[in-house]
């Protein structure tokens, strides 16, 4: 269907969404020829004729108020919920592909890499106890990185332990090529990619698939003393399996970003867990300049060609 | 004086080092053709004739016994304690320029920058108290650091810091020249680079000069809520002012690897403080078998052209 000019597009979140004022003049500055609303702004007309959405994690009753829509642009990398929450449904779904995103996340994966394997967990922990002890240095030639997923996220990830020496292998669902990476693929060769890694980096999008992903069989084919970061969604890990996995010292440490929940609950024994830095989903925020002013070319495109950017899979979840 | 070969290299060190085997071993495996001993096991022949010795933390007295003794080399970077405990000698001494230290230091750099840039001390505390809040992430390209040293350690940690994005700046005793690194030089200037760096990295080798250089004065130059780095030596900051920074709030965090005496007595407040990241002295360590390479390196030329590396300006004391 053409695309008709002047339409509205919503900016539409969760109720009571702090940010939502902000999104829409981030947004708005970065499309100054089109008309972004809060969705608590619209009239009937601007509900009876907008095409297109831009949503935050939106109420899918929301959605359904708009008749004319044709597809929603999401300003999170994550969509899993989204996906769930509108079910079975004609509209096309954009998630945000921001390079600056896979940068920060490249940078939060380097960051945390360094953390586990400049030994800084062992250290605070000496350091507690008034314990002044070397640890023996490994040289990141020595240390074995393992990143479950290579899309974007990934390969920027992948290029930044690279360059400070790491070991690097991946796991995807289809085999990818990257310079200076060792890639396994599918089901079938996850074991193996396991089994060589002293660092795992989960990245992987939440996907029937991947839920529930890192059982107790995936921790129990890492080495003895490897350690976790999962910067990618709560649910793809086995909370019953890795604090199993942690308590029996086969795990050294686990580096959490991202829970099942969030905010993780008081009552959750992740908070207080010796083997567990906890973070509070904070390793790649989306940036607002540069992710409205991805979302403002993908939507100029389609107001001036009707060609819609690349829209995600339903069935497959992202 | 030309060297005389087969004359016998004792590895010399404080008493009871436990590793003396392991350098000899070492040392000896890379230089198959020269005699390597340990200083205990010398006999009166080679104690009258030896004319190199590699050195790590010697006593003085143990190389008053070598009466035809020309030049050391020691197997640490700093040699502070060496030109202090030798005095007025005429020793040549050689200290460790090895580039796997270089490579080592600049990760060391990289990944406790990046622990303060990514708010790990912030969120370390956050868990602690079950907080669940996510702080505002600053990009590296609005991070400033700036680097004090700005030696073969000093490059290689900028140039791992300008690929990680950072802002970098440098300063140093005589002005130097790096790309993409804005090097400021001498006692005048160092209150200007102090004035825009969020993240003071100290490199510095101690010397008259550098004693005590970060005192209240350097401290409270910073901006408001900067961090220090000290991966140097302990005596160049001032422990009662940086205390009193750090309790005023004016310093939010300080790592400190290094301390004028070491091991840290248990009763010194920097172990408890929680502005503190203390570790023990394990930044940068000497790999032997990389070390051992590069003083047989010297040694080897030495024995063929009676040519010295570049030693060590007793005076300046580095």
């Amino acid at each position: 269907m053409k695309p008709t000019s002047n339409t509205p597009i919503p900016f539409i979140a969760a109720a009571n969404y702090a940010q939502t004022g902000a999104w829409v003049d981030a947004l708005q500055a970065a499309m100054p020829a089109e008309r972004i609303i809060a969705f608590d702004a619209m009239n009937d007309e601007d509900k009876a004729t907008c095409q297109v959405a831009i949503v935050a994690n939106p109420n899918p009753a929301d959605l359904h108020q708009l008749p004319q829509l044709q597809w929603i642009h999401s300003v999170w990398a994550g969509v899993e919920r989204l996906v769930a929450d509108l079910g079975d449904t004609h509209l096309k779904i954009v998630r945000l592909v921001d390079p600056q995103l896979a940068n920060t996340m490249a940078e939060a994966v380097l960051a945390w890499t360094l953390y586990l394997h400049r030994d800084m967990p062992a250290y605070a922990k000496q350091q507690a106890k008034q314990i002044w002890q070397a640890l023996e240095y490994v040289r990141p030639q020595q240390r074995r990185i393992g990143l479950l997923g290579l899309g974007a996220l990934g390969e920027a990830a992948a290029v930044s332990l690279l360059r400070a020496g790491f070991q690097v292998a991946g796991w995807s669902r289809h085999r990818k090529a990257i310079d200076g990476v060792n890639c396994f693929a599918g089901a079938d060769e996850l074991p193996a990619m396991l089994a060589q890694t002293d660092i795992l980096v989960c990245l992987l999008p939440l996907t029937p698939d991947t839920r529930g992903l890192l059982n107790a069989v995936a921790l129990t084919a890492l080495p003895q003393g490897a350690s976790l970061i999962n910067f990618a969604r709560g649910a793809i890990v086995n909370d019953t399996d890795l604090h199993a996995a942690l308590d029996s010292g086969h795990l050294a440490h686990a580096v959490l970003d991202v829970f099942e929940v969030e905010p993780l609950p008081v009552s959750q024994w992740q908070w207080q867990h010796p083997g567990i830095t906890l973070l509070p989903h904070c390793s790649a925020p989306t940036d607002r300049q540069t992710a409205s002013q991805i979302v403002a070319g993908n939507i100029l495109r389609y107001r001036q060609s009707g060609v819609l950017p690349v829209t995600i899979d339903v069935q497959r979840g992202y």
